[in-house]
């Protein structure tokens, strides 16, 4: 195999979601020859927003200038203060400017766009926030993985699953995706068919959407104002 | 609602497979009133098999008598250690012995299965050790999640987010699981038809049996001699 010694880049700040990040990191180091980094402002533990603590394995200063895969997950308030954070919002734009592949799980596309990262690109969000790409000059795209040209970007939380797969399948081609994907026992049987606005009992879709009105309305004021 | 304050304890140990967890995890922390533990021997960030490090946020000895939910996750070489580690099993027994749920993903149900509390009910585990659940009184069952009576095992590791939305409808009923599943945005599109041994191609298939094969004949000789 060609390269055999890759970095993976996955940014951990505070109230990011675990689940988002932790599919992309089961198929990512699952991966021979990626060595995949957890990187953070601090080596502190961080609390993601369902209250488990995950610990970095560097900080943004040690994690590789060259990196294979810069990955970016999602969250509701965090992801707003990761964008308003300075230090954060430079790494993502350094990295993501000569990473191989710049991606995102659910809102973690936000924090890629804020960073100029998508300007004339397609790109998906979880969809409640999806929208809001066009403020970072992205074409949001109704899709649960979006590729174009070297970013990739999947929808919200679960999405993180199909995104890595399919991102495993363009570094090591289909046949090593695909034994991934049985090492996973991934043949998903939801137990209810309501995992998209689509989809879902529309009471539940006003539901969420009601009580994710502030977050959006927030957010959007702080993509507005993202430094770069 | 009935019950505003429940106990749900996730069990962590070194070597377990943290999206066997963090599926699940995602799910029971956003049922209102449930709340979440992550119950380990120590306080110490427990490093998982793909290399993230989690953190307890109690000890065995901390965690509630009375559950609504105990829950054992997966791995391989980590999982066979847990079996053959006293502590481990005798609190899996223990509170298996009064939870309200007696749960698994992937082979948790194998140390589940040690601690005697599979005997004589259908199970399900990782496609890879689903035979071994006979050594301990357990009838293998061939589907992604099973249910008898109290007793909820999942198949292997992304199984769990379709175990958990199965038993948050029988929590807390099925619009509440179903609004769950559009925050997850569960809508799962896997790239690849590979997730099974029936779906893969058999060259895969083969491959993975074949790698597995040294863990599976530890894992019978584990639990031929586990202690409970």
């Amino acid at each position: 195999m060609a390269q055999l010694n890759e970095n993976a880049a996955l940014l951990l700040y505070p109230g990011m979601t675990a689940l988002d990040l932790i599919g992309p990191q089961y198929v990512f180091s699952t991966i021979i020859g990626m060595n995949v980094h957890l990187a953070a402002k601090s080596k502190e533990p961080i609390l993601t927003d369902t209250g488990v603590s995950i610990l970095p394995t560097m900080t943004l200063q040690e994690c590789p200038n060259e990196l294979t895969v810069l990955f970016v997950p999602g969250g509701t308030e965090g992801t707003l203060a990761a964008i308003e954070d300075h230090e954060t919002l430079a790494f993502v734009a350094d990295r993501g400017a000569r990473a191989q592949y710049v991606t995102s799980v659910c809102t973690g596309s936000l924090v890629l766009g804020a960073a100029g990262l998508l300007r004339g690109y397609k790109a998906t969000s979880h969809w409640i926030s999806r929208d809001l790409l066009e403020l970072v000059g992205a074409e949001p795209i109704n899709e649960r993985v979006v590729f174009d040209r070297n970013r990739v970007t999947g929808g919200g939380v679960t999405a993180g699953i199909d995104f890595a797969l399919s991102l495993a399948g363009k570094l090591r081609g289909d046949e090593y995706a695909q034994t991934i994907q049985l090492l996973a026992e991934y043949a998903p049987r939801p137990p209810y068919q309501s995992g998209t606005p689509e989809e879902a009992e529309p009471a539940i879709t006003k539901k969420l959407i009601d009580m994710t009105a502030p977050f959006l309305q927030k957010a959007h004021s702080v993509l507005l104002g993202a430094s770069l």
